[in-house]
């Protein structure tokens, strides 16, 4: 059993959320690998060098200087801040980027009307090379880079490095996707955290994405999930930190 | 046969250069190691962000600040671009600092009259982790950033690391170690890049040390490289990015 963690910019943003994080990350007893986003680090540093950062429709467009500055921040100073802490608390961990043992490749992402720059599409996630590092008894924690193999760095959704890790190591082992993120699952209403829907499957999805109760934002991340029980995964679990305090606290299943 | 190499600022610092001696690398038959060093970059990113670089007698003082610069700049920038370069020339590199996987922990500096911050002593390379990365194929590349177990990451002479990685190694297997610089190798006369010692060894070394013929700034280098060959490593290279062109080319072999 292996499960893959992905946990989003307000966790990694704060650094008392993170440790905490990690220290109930560092108890689950099963191999583990981690995921995490950027937060708030990239745009940060984007400004104190004074580069505009560029947004199409909410989502950021990745020149050449922002990318330089994922690769800072995501592949540099927030992950081996966590590997260095999982050391602490006795997880073996080891920091990855798409491109280290060519775990995942991507491609750049196809220009339409519009050129995100240098983002890329997951292509393929070597499942046997990741879990090589697993039975050598070391918990990946990658972070939100892919390369293409012609030597280019792409920045990559992390939500999608979840899933496809995910997927592609659903061939050889039994496999749980668990996002933790700021709400305690799938909300009817956004605006109360009571509302959890606890179990969604493709049929109930569905239903509500036609009668628009899911908040939008959510819609893509839940098409993520069940693309990866599609592909084998056995269940995908959305949360807040709390999960992994008590994963009898309300949550959503995915499955 | 493990090939361990190291190089410095004047490679890293130019693209052209890097590329030319990566292209080079890839063609290394055997099992191969490389350590980079970081360069300028650290500095102009401090400089850019407005960090005061602080020096003492000619070595950095790594604050806290300077160290994310480190973890930025080594640890994500440079060690990204080279490992995805690699991938290109069909190397199966991954990129390490000593936090990932453990593999070389170290103590910081004791604060004698001079406090040098975050900077590591290393005290431990875990060489049978570093042999079951190039038992899977793959080809580690370090960068100059360790940590001490308890969490905090800790800048670390990239010379020695590259002495610490081939000594560790050098119980397991032939080991050989090679810096590449900007001379061709150990000089009699600084000025004269056709001047170069052919051979050192402890005893030579002593008669040229008590001469003073050997520019300063090497002795540490070769005191180095001295104790990597007691610890068991075959042979020590100082050379040029040529000595990979052609390895006939005058360079200084040490054992």
């Amino acid at each position: 059993m292996i499960k893959v963690f992905k946990i989003g910019g307000n966790i990694v943003d704060n650094p008392q959320v993170l440790e905490a994080f990690l220290q109930m990350y560092s108890m689950v007893k099963e191999d583990k690998i981690l995921i995490h986003g950027g937060g708030k680090l990239a745009s940060q540093l984007s400004e104190k060098l004074s580069l505009e950062v560029k947004m199409h429709n909410g989502r950021r467009i990745t020149d050449s200087d922002t990318l330089d500055v994922a690769l800072m921040t995501y592949g540099g100073l927030i992950n081996k801040k966590i590997v260095a802490t999982l050391q602490k608390l006795n997880v073996n961990a080891i920091g990855l980027s798409g491109a280290d043992a060519n775990v995942i490749k991507a491609v750049k992402r196809p220009v339409t009307d519009i050129d995100f720059g240098f983002v890329g599409d997951v292509t393929k996630v070597d499942a046997v090379m990741v879990k090589s590092f697993t039975d050598l008894g070391l918990s990946p924690v990658f972070c939100a880079l892919t390369h293409d193999g012609n030597s280019q760095m792409l920045n990559t959704n992390a939500d999608t490095i979840a899933s496809e890790v995910a997927s592609a190591l659903a061939v050889l082992d039994k496999v749980e996707l668990i996002y933790i993120f700021e709400k305690p699952g799938v909300l009817l209403d956004v605006n109360d955290n009571e509302s959890v829907i606890e179990n969604i499957d493709k049929n109930s999805f569905n239903v509500l994405k036609n009668k628009g109760v899911v908040d939008k934002g959510m819609l893509p991340k839940i098409e993520n999930c069940l693309s990866a029980i599609d592909k084998g995964v056995k269940k995908v679990i959305i949360s807040d930190i709390s999960y992994l305090e008590n994963n009898q606290n309300k949550h959503s299943t995915i499955q």
